[in-house]
């Protein structure tokens, strides 16, 4: 069933025995989320990336999703066939289909689209952000600040060439559908990073009612990062707070760290709701005032 | 679980055993889905509501929704403080809640809400729009045509106050959840109208490779619908292909016909694979190759 069901009014979903549904949205609108005039299969994947991320934090395993997309202008068959194209090709990689939308016009010159989706996880075994526990080190996936760095190329028409994989990282994130498993063994909170990593830090310490105190010193920057430091392109500070990384932030017992492969630990959680405290070497300057989030 | 969630990357959902996820998309632009500066309460509704009937066309109870709303300005607070309460209302009335959702910044001057509703049915009791059989009597539920009065009244700057329950069929659809417990009983396909009576039942006999054979003098219409068609405010045919209705066409056995309350046999599904037939009294006109859908 689900494939079949476009013919219907809805889709009918088989959550299989023993597991729980996890579901998630997540909007993106043109010249706001992604850049004006993007091509179809950079729009595709970011909007159904975005949402696996998500489901990934939960440590829930993606499995369908619903498309609503909002079109200003009838699309032209190149751009369906490979906005299609793409869906298909992602539904491959990451095991899913999509179980149905909708598709209508929309006034103006900005296209919108919108992605529900629906992961599954063994039951109970959701991971919240309110499950991070006093001692727990703070873990964060793959390197941080690759996606700012790639966004601010494009918009300032910097050497793409210089910032490959920093571009790359911006338009086509990847969901951590690898750390799933282990997640769901020994994670006991997770976040994934659109907002910003401390942003998402200070979630995870506000549900849980503890303080996230992080070592800015051992934040991992990849090597492209690192040389547009340098070069003056960014701040350290806009790498680390710059969001739409969509890697995983998660809390760990000590003993367990080990089993988090491509994972550094950056702090640990600690008792107090002071919600954020930074400790970094006298030279990495970063203002913990304002993390991009406003509503704390 | 659920109504606590807001606080996680996703929403866990709890579906009772026995029981199947029915899930329906469905995405409502400003000034083509409703008109330009409706009413915070109007869109509200009309966007929930929507979608709520496409999970009673599939016999499914109202569970819970994601909502996505894209605003081209930042809404007041007095918009806010309507459209939160509207929904909390309509939460009560249908029983249901909100899992999650994305509320984002569009470039234009132009609303847009995408909502996905998620309803449960035993399982193996989700109702297809293949599952007509040969001999089923078609039956519409409510009356057809109002939504379409009401949005030219509103259009067209008409009396409102003569069409009152027009114009209100038209900004508040009443999803036909009332029907629910029959549809599992005693349903054999179902559609909501929402394209207009005739495109909907083509649909049905599509997916069950049948002909829907429909008298057009039984089709119930509303007194305000009849006056409008004696004053020429609409014609019969306007009213009947209108669409928006979001009434049921349901396809039930003859024995079980008695069983649906508030619904109107309009016809029959027959044999063969011509979709539609249509049969009226000589004075009724209506052309029958338009009916505003164009995939067939």
């Amino acid at each position: 069933m689900g494939r079949d069901d476009l013919l219907d009014d809805a889709a009918v979903i088989d959550i299989p025995a023993g597991d729980e549904l996890v579901v998630t949205s997540d909007t993106l609108n043109e010249g706001v989320h992604f850049l004006q005039g993007e091509r179809a299969e950079h729009i595709a994947r970011k909007a159904l990336r975005t949402n696996l991320s998500d489901l990934a934090a939960m440590g829930a395993r993606p499995h369908c999703y619903q498309l609503n997309i909002a079109f200003p202008e009838k699309p032209t068959e190149k751009w369906l066939t490979e906005f299609s194209n793409v869906l298909q090709s992602e539904n491959e990689t990451f095991g899913i289909y999509c179980s149905g939308g909708d598709t209508t016009s929309l006034k103006g010159n900005h296209l919108s689209i919108s992605i529900t989706a629906m992961g599954i996880v063994p039951s109970g075994k959701a991971i919240r952000r309110g499950g991070a526990q006093e001692g727990d080190v703070i873990l964060v996936t793959g390197s941080i600040g690759d996606a700012v760095l790639g966004l601010k190329t494009l918009q300032e028409g910097g050497d793409e060439a210089q910032y490959l994989n920093a571009v790359k990282r911006y338009r086509m994130p990847q969901p951590r559908t690898d750390m799933i498993d282990t997640m769901q063994k020994y994670a006991h909170a997770a976040a994934d990073i659109s907002d910003g990593l401390l942003a998402d830090c200070v979630h995870i310490a506000r549900a849980s009612k503890l303080t996230a105190e992080i070592n800015l010193d051992q934040i991992p920057l990849s090597d492209e990062v690192r040389r547009a430091v340098d070069q003056g392109m960014i701040t350290t500070e806009q790498a680390i707070k710059g969001g739409d990384d969509y890697e995983l932030i998660i809390a760990a017992a000590p003993q367990n760290v080990a089993q988090f492969k491509n994972a550094t630990p950056i702090g640990k959680f600690t008792s107090g709701q002071q919600l954020l405290k930074v400790i970094s070497s006298d030279d990495f300057d970063c203002d913990t005032e304002n993390l991009g989030w406003t509503h704390f």
